[in-house]
């Protein structure tokens, strides 16, 4: 089964995943920021061991920080196996499903963070994993919910239903357009957020954003999902009416602009993260857009190949520490061996 | 036969190729800025008839510019058989040798003008063919000559011998050192000029200078063409001591710069000649220096495909008359399919 990364799914011209966190804490326990050290240590064994026994996650895989090195935690991070903020924990364990759609968080922010992802647009499996793994744990721990409030969270943001859902989007004509700032000042009024997932803020590098819900109180699951998708399903058809006038009108600059990433990323010997992001951008445009076609018999997905540019990925790959450069090179060869012939 | 820019000859990383131009006039005539339209289309037709009774021109092509139109004139400038001030030029023939290396200009700034190239750097050989078609012609007609100042020509930097011998250098690293100013002066000392071939005058597009000499009089055609030899030596030097420097301290760069630009040529949808001159010279530069190589059995020549991807060059090959676009489309359709396969 192909992880979902790996894979295009519903309107993947624009939605190259859906996404659903749940925030979720046990009654006997401090809230993770509280906790100290020792305490972390011994609720993160609790609940490994708890959680481990389970039925629901026996093909899931686990880790524990105590046993990765920096590169592995940044590259699970690259993955989106695990959140920043995990990242920045100095205790923290978890499990992750086979297809890597499904990973539970211990002492994240909140003592459990469970995360589900689908590829393309498609809420619905998002929440369902994420639902389903929520009722499993749910057998095994004793979860903090207060009837009033819902699920009790270390932020007061997140108290109530404790989910946060957000569509992955891929934005390259509303990027080149300038329209993203305007566009995030609009959502906030829906009680949206919507922000780059790589690089700086002036201009996410590869033109990927994320739109996430803000408010979780006094909201069900289905609302929130309701009302996220049907701004989502405004800003893809934005994207996809700048897209075709762009298409339309300046066909051969279109085109132009396609082949020319491609070339580069065919034939470059070195490149920094953001040129691999910007052309790979440029390359899955014109994929999504019929401007050219790849040979390969199975389905090219550049989002797989954005995350496997990442620098603690490519650190992965290689056994020795490596120099600025290095990476650079290593790169450009990583995209060399696994873009696909196109057309 | 190759075609003097088909192939490459000696000392062909930096020189590209060896040209004799000789000023002449007869006797009969006015200079030509001092003829009349219907004087020159006496002398022009004159001398037709004259030089095309000599065996050494029965095997070369003759054209007339009232035979021509604007592009295929054009397209002839391009190709270095005829020069910018014959184009200028409302009435004017000419002949041209079978290999394109040898032409004969009627109605240039002097009523003729011949010009022999070589490929590399072997001034003998295009002083020898310049020279051969010189007493040639002397057979025909009636030179205007002085015992004491030689050839008389319309411009007095041309009495004496009436020679101009230069070599077209390519020299990427001298430019892109920012050299080329501060060398243009200096040989400048040595009674040369050299001046960028295409482009503005900032910086030469492809990188491309022609060293010539500018003092025709009290001096011999051997001192002319062993005092530019000796120069242009010098040139040579200098840029290669900084190809080296470049490949050696920053190979990866190189490399990568070469590769880039030929991903770029091979898969681009439009392209300005300014663009082209550059990336080509990248990929002449790879070449040169070993960097890369072609898998095609013959040797590539990257001027060729200099001149090849010209404006009039291109507007030749296709019917109608094309936008500045369909330009652009047409020279980056030309590069992909006269470059050859890079590793």
């Amino acid at each position: 089964m192909l992880r979902w990364f790996e894979e295009n799914g519903r309107e993947s011209d624009v939605v190259i995943s859906s996404r659903v966190r749940l925030a979720r804490n046990i009654r006997d326990y401090n809230f993770s920021l509280k906790l100290t050290d020792d305490d972390a240590r011994k609720m993160v064994n609790d609940l490994t061991a708890e959680i481990g026994k389970l039925e629901a996650v026996k093909d899931y895989s686990s880790y524990d920080f105590a046993r990765l090195d920096d590169y592995q935690k940044m590259a699970m991070k690259e993955c989106h196996v695990i959140s920043d903020f995990l990242l920045g924990q100095k205790v923290a364990a978890g499990f992750v499903s086979k297809e890597e759609d499904v990973s539970i968080m211990l002492n994240e922010e909140d003592h459990i963070r469970i995360q589900a992802y689908a590829s393309g647009m498609n809420m619905e499996k998002a929440f369902e994993l994420a639902d389903k793994t929520d009722d499993a744990i749910e057998q095994a721990v004793s979860y903090a919910y207060d009837e009033k409030y819902g699920y009790l969270t270390t932020c007061p943001s997140n108290v109530g239903t404790g989910m946060r859902a957000s569509y992955m989007l891929h934005l390259p004509a509303l990027s080149s357009n300038n329209r993203i700032s305007g566009l995030a000042a609009e959502v906030g009024r829906f009680g949206l957020v919507m922000r780059g997932v790589y690089g700086d803020s002036s201009r996410s590098y590869g033109d990927i954003y994320q739109l996430s819900n803000q408010i979780t109180l006094g909201i069900s699951e289905k609302e929130i999902i309701d009302n996220l998708s049907h701004i989502a399903n405004q800003i893809i058809s934005q994207e996809r009416a700048l897209r075709r006038q762009y298409v339309i009108n300046r066909k051969l600059s279109a085109l132009d602009a396609v082949y020319r990433s491609y070339g580069v990323l065919r034939y470059a010997r070195k490149m920094s993260l953001k040129d691999a992001m910007l052309l790979l951008s440029q390359v899955r445009l014109g994929l999504a857009q019929g401007l050219v076609m790849t040979d390969s018999e199975t389905e090219f997905c550049v989002y797989q190949l954005m995350i496997g540019i990442q620098t603690a990925n490519l650190a992965l790959m290689n056994e020795n520490e490596l120099s600025e450069e290095e990476l650079e090179e290593y790169r450009a060869k990583f995209i060399r061996d696994n873009l696909p012939v196109i057309r």
